[in-house]
């Protein structure tokens, strides 16, 4: 049996007996000599890839994505028997370093130092003796309330890491309860919850429910001081709601690592919003795990086990 | 029995019975009316405060410094009945946070996001799809290599959440040996690891034995790629050979919050170093758990316990 791995990243996955590995282009169709594999894993892949892949392996049993998303995947027509599984929980390690390190260089001010450095200026107003909790501004996560919207595998990674460091995490999701041992509010009650957040964490995915949801209502319910940190979907923001907010000061200030579009075009009045820090979607876009998570789903697929994230 | 805080940040203490506390002004000599004072809390306070408490509290019994350094304290020619304490401890977690940040910020090269967002540049060098582990740069603490020379309690406070995101941590000490769980290596040995560091912490005391003790030999030993972070003391590092690494491309990054002299004068050159990071001594400064040591202290001053951090 064969599967095929794309060129778009490093691997090197233990495999099942009678299973060898092929390096693929993965933005190029697949070869005629390939045409015989029976598992394609997915990253980075181009649609005329996915296309090819579709219409001409068939015997195709498993597409395995490294990403959590899918959706270029079920729309590339494989047919029903092919199972597709997406790599949910590869990008959590990554994602949740990034979002630590926004909120970490929000938290400590870190932009308006490298500003004052610009101008060889040594600031007495970013450093020196100071209280540990000035009025109204967060300068440390000992005693931030963190509240991560989107509690998934990358809210669960983070939060342990947020509450060793001092700070008070709750998740949002859909439902209330207990998950990975931190307390989480139903999405329902996050308007009221909000006046008591230090920083909104927003995890969330690009859906029709939560297109611009972080809006003008999310955003003045938050404290002026709070720091909003998006490392979900650009999607979920409302851009133009929260460049407002930030410079009419009612948000103390702002991180996101996705936008809405990708690239953010050079015209964008976001990009000079005050206190506003944009990193180029860098968070993730590096599985971790991938090799283990091809072999056990390999596994699978050969022992009649159960393949992880099977998404259809 | 009267104990004299200082107006430099907030302090409410609970007291032993019979104590009671007086606000006074640290940067001004002590008013008449409280010679009287049995116990004085030392943050922030001026020479001249020192010098006329000194001279004038002839019923002196405790001096509790709020800072890790005593020297002024020591200076200031207090009676030698007079128990000096030191504020060990009170700045672990600030300090140990802000040397994660600016750890992930390198490692997460936010100084060059945000100077690509000045420009209105969404970098595709810095997002989208890229190796875990590219050859010759750290782009996550995912097991990097971090050792933390100088290995007290800021180190020890920071070394489990490196651990949790993934770092291999060691400690570098006078003496080698397992401290809080984590392998402390001598520091007669320092020189012959850095080749396997990719991320040195400097969390060294400034003493005649430290002074530019990361120089040029020590730059050179590290891996091109390795980064710097100073949360110790200016006096520590050669300034002139960080420069230079930096402006070689012998040392991969590195940020300092502490630069010798203090503050860094507008036209050194040290300001314009490629990938260096400058924080204005902004780690500490505000400690954590002032009431509940001076309580500590007080308490074991009256009942005849031990003093925690007697430096005289």
């Amino acid at each position: 049996m064969k599967i095929l791995l794309p060129d778009t990243v490093p691997l090197d996955p233990a495999l099942p007996e009678g299973w060898e590995a092929v390096v693929v282009d993965a933005r190029a169709e697949i070869p005629a000599e390939h045409h015989d594999a029976a598992a394609l894993v997915v990253w980075g892949s181009s649609r005329r890839h996915l296309a090819s892949a579709a219409e001409h392996l068939g015997g195709l049993r498993l597409v395995q994505s490294l990403a959590a998303g899918v959706e270029g995947i079920l729309a590339a027509g494989f047919g029903k028997d092919v199972v597709i599984a997406a790599g949910a929980g590869l990008h959590s390690a990554t994602v949740s370093e990034h979002a630590l390190a926004l909120l970490l260089s929000l938290v400590r001010r870190l932009p308006e130092s490298r500003e004052a450095q610009q101008r060889h200026e040594w600031s007495q107003e970013l450093g020196g003796l100071q209280p540990l909790h000035p009025e109204g501004r967060i300068t440390t996560l000992l005693d931030a309330r963190v509240l991560i919207w989107g509690f998934g595998q990358i809210g669960q990674t983070l939060a342990p890491t947020l509450q060793a460091l001092g700070a008070e995490v709750r998740g949002a999701a859909r439902s209330a309860g207990t998950r990975a041992g931190v307390e989480v509010i139903a999405e329902d009650t996050v308007l009221q919850t909000l006046p008591e957040v230090d920083s909104l964490g927003n995890n969330l995915p690009a859906t029709e429910a939560t297109r611009g949801v972080v809006g003008r209502e999310v955003l003045a319910a938050l404290p002026d001081h709070a720091l909003l940190v998006n490392v979900g979907r650009g999607a979920t923001v409302d851009q133009d709601a929260l460049r407002e907010a930030l410079e009419a000061g009612t948000l103390g200030g702002a991180a996101l690592d996705v936008t809405e579009p990708e690239p953010l075009p050079a015209e964008d009045p976001l990009w000079d919003a005050p206190r506003l820090l944009i990193t180029p979607h860098a968070a993730g876009g590096r599985p971790v795990g991938a090799d283990e998570r091809i072999t056990r789903n390999l596994q699978a697929l050969e022992g009649g086990g159960e393949i992880l994230h099977v998404a259809r």
